[in-house]
């Protein structure tokens, strides 16, 4: 009998079903190891021997993460770097070493090729994070870039996972949202540095960086913490990046919308535990957003007290 | 003035190009560090604070190392995974965990993509390289498939790389070669075992795993080691696998050419000492080839006594 979960499409579903061939059968569900990361967050644990030891895979695809037309095989290889960094951020993980495999379009000419490596490599060098080693391939058919990055957590610290969230934790951002689309999915700065301070200054709970869209990739930290949110409308206004006014303006819809489900601003979501405000967040320069609930559900707490839904909407591949 | 060099084409240049970028300009050339590999190996060191860990990436794409026409995504994903598995064996390391990133064309189903990735986790299983996390997306395009696996060698061993071949060293190889498109090149074993116990018992001065053709992959040890290379015309012979007799028969070129220039055998090219021949190799089921030399050049020694130039042939992409 097939099982009708195969008929269903979409990532969330693909990750449902790999996560179980991964980790195996329930039954079988060995106890975590030491240091490791579980299944799903922004980076995975090497092996037990190097527990400090992190690293993550992300691929960038011509026509879906960036247009060949439009930008340069520069700007392109710097963001195929700079997306890996940003999950090092994500894990409060120091980034030292990346493979890159390519596969291009046999369009490419030989300066082209080089320009992938030569932006992803100026990128990387920013962030202590040279590029070892890698794969070269060509097709007939669109270039897709595939950068993996190891990266460490300091002696002494764990890396920040995504299922640490608890009731009463504050939620922050690094810095405004939406409208990534107008030009920073291809120029945003990894949150490396900060991170760090952020690690060593509010002990976060949780983390991780905004690649689908703010209420997607929140409710990803909700779901893998089994906890809620609310967000307050005064404060999510004001994280408002001028950029998803700007694309409201053109395309209607309200600039919040932009704000909550436009992908690829690499912000962090920072949840850290509320004692640690006052002291610590106006170094940092994090924009207050909510706050944690027990009760499941992403909210939003409109000025005059009312609480709404907030659609969870965002970028899904495999649909 | 346009550096006339950007106007040629093929992998072999264009890595050449890499490697100036990557490695930096001569005059900033610094030590190596211990326990890394040098740029172009098959695996690369992930930093010095971990010597003994090495990573490396491939990307495998339809309609170049695949066919999704033909074979099973199932086949595929194993595939996906034993290339990297094969490098593994190459430098004598034993794989501990991979990284799966896949671009999958949307025509595939759930069904497809979760059996790539169940052949890749099965393959790495077997070998104790369980898959720990990836990334997924989807695109109207071909799919590409890129595993990164990282591996360690024994405490107190190093990697065996390609560059430590030695005038008078004998050449090895794990299997006959030739003909691999008749299936193997789906099918192969990566020589993980044996090439453990081949760095136990031998201590190679060289190893790499044939991907690209045995003359092809052998001028890789010889170039990075600055030496050469006779090959016996009786050995090389018995080392021509029967797929390469049945693919000479259909095609017309004589088996020893496709012994020489076929790639995706997945073979090991080994280089030792002469010393320790006698004692060791009957084990290991090791077929001899020829030997080391001072004098520069590929050579086949005929069984009259006369050598002649082997013609340094095999797949190089981006051409």
């Amino acid at each position: 009998m097939e099982d009708p979960v195969s008929q269903r499409r979409g990532e969330r579903e693909l990750l449902r079903r790999l996560r179980t061939i991964l980790a195996g059968p329930p039954p079988s569900k060995a106890p975590p190891l030491p240091g490791l990361v579980p299944f799903g967050d922004d980076m995975a644990g090497v092996d037990p021997a190097t527990p400090g030891l992190l690293w993550t895979v992300d691929m960038v695809m011509d026509g879906v993460d960036f247009d060949s037309r439009e930008h340069s095989w520069r700007a392109i290889g710097r963001k195929a770097m700079a997306v890996n960094l940003s999950d090092c951020a994500a894990m409060a993980a120091t980034p030292v070493a990346a493979l890159c495999a390519v596969a291009l379009g046999n369009a490419l000419s030989m300066e082209d090729a080089v320009d992938i490596v030569r932006g992803a490599e100026e990128c990387g060098r920013r962030f202590g994070c040279p590029i070892v080693g890698g794969d070269t391939n060509s097709w007939d058919a669109p270039t897709a870039i595939s950068i993996s990055v190891a990266a460490r957590v300091p002696p002494g610290s764990k890396p920040v996972r995504r299922d640490g969230a608890r009731p009463g934790d504050r939620i922050w951002l690094t810095g405004p949202v939406g409208g990534s689309l107008l030009g920073r999915h291809m120029t945003f700065e990894p949150r490396i540095a900060v991170a760090g301070e952020i690690a060593r200054r509010l002990r976060p709970h949780a983390m991780i960086d905004i690649s689908d869209g703010l209420a997607l990739d929140l409710s990803r930290i909700l779901e893998a913490s089994g906890c809620g949110a609310v967000l307050d409308e005064t404060a999510l206004d004001a994280a408002i990046h001028p950029d998803a006014v700007q694309l409201a303006a053109r395309d209607g819809l309200p600039p919040r919308e932009h704000a909550l489900q436009d992908g690829e601003d690499f912000e962090l979501i920072v949840v850290a535990p509320p004692d640690a405000d006052a002291i610590t967040a106006p170094g940092l320069g994090l924009l207050p957003l909510g706050q944690i609930t027990a009760a499941s559900g992403l909210w939003l707490r409109e000025a005059g007290g009312t609480t709404t839904p907030i659609p969870i909407r965002g970028w899904e591949h495999f649909r």
